[in-house]
């Protein structure tokens, strides 16, 4: 095995995921493919790179300094939903049923990990409530619903108690599809909780 | 979600294996990360792209015009060991038991993949033994012990029937760590008939 196709390799090796046999079928399939399709993906990334940038209020990927969510003025300026990572707004978005705004933090607070509540986009959500003066009659949270994103709901909880009139977490149970049998204990009995009237 | 990342997320699913959220995550990653780590990942692409070419002899992977195997004087050059991929090679070699040198056919034939002797670098192979003037004294034929490959090992064994002393087939068996109960049949009789006395 050569130098270069090793190198290759553990380039690979550092997406998520990829075991060292998959790396190698990646290295290979980037040596033997033909370089129309190669210069493509070297640019696909490099454009990304360029023109992807944060929006300057909900911190989400955007092309332009402000996100085209946050410049639609057809949108309910007075919600936030907070979530973790870009794919969650991406997923909230896709459901159709939300028509506010988002702030993507970009990570959780995980003190395992070494992420306190300064190294993800916290303060800027802070700020942005700050500044908007009552504006913002409500934060949705939706934090996934693992410790990490549990620690950090509750850490915004903190943060903004006094600041925005309502602070909602979404609903935890049972997803659709799911078979009562295989589900745990823990989001049956939050299911169970959490039950409403029909 | 911004049309330069997906634009990613499509580059990134024509890997082997990916699906639309791993996809999702290396774009994120590569957005994500900083620019030196982006810019080595391109570096090995493209040294190893530009680096890396076919051995003139054996057409393995090499960043010479001739492979390390083919122009190391310590191994025996009268056996070659025929592989699907260079990966196949490698993993041979891992073993420590082969001194030869080796084949790579990159493909094995498959007519339903449109893939006939013509596309796989057989010719070069019967090229390299009629060049050899009967110094090649076995050919070990290692390609994968599925159709393709079995389809590949007849036509090659047919190919040089009478220019080379001895054509030999890799043994098939039971794999060391497995298990008698789970194996198929079919590699259980190949093990049966390929009994050996102890």
């Amino acid at each position: 095995m050569t130098k270069s196709l090793q190198r290759l390799i553990a380039a690979f090796r550092k997406f998520p995921g990829v075991g060292p046999k998959q790396a190698e079928r990646f290295a290979m399939l980037v040596i033997m493919s033909d370089s129309n399709e190669v210069r493509e993906f070297i640019q696909a990334i490099e454009s990304a790179r360029n023109s992807i940038k944060l929006c300057r209020f909900c911190c989400d990927l955007s092309e332009e300094e402000i996100c085209s969510i946050c410049s639609d003025t057809g949108r309910n300026r007075a919600i936030i939903c907070v979530v973790e990572q870009p794919q969650d707004a991406a997923a909230v978005e896709k459901t159709g049923a939300y028509n506010g705004l988002y702030h993507v933090l970009h990570g959780a607070i995980s003190p395992i990990e070494g992420v306190n509540s300064g190294s993800i986009k916290l303060q800027n959500l802070a700020e942005r409530i700050r500044k908007s003066n009552g504006a913002i009659s409500e934060i949705i949270i939706a934090t996934n619903p693992d410790t990490e994103g549990e620690m950090t709901a509750m850490h915004i909880t903190r943060l903004l108690k006094n600041k925005v009139a309502k602070i909602t977490r979404i609903a935890y149970g049972v997803p659709l599809g799911g078979d009562i049998d295989y589900i745990d204990e823990m989001t049956l009995r939050h299911a169970l909780n959490g039950r409403i009237s029909i």
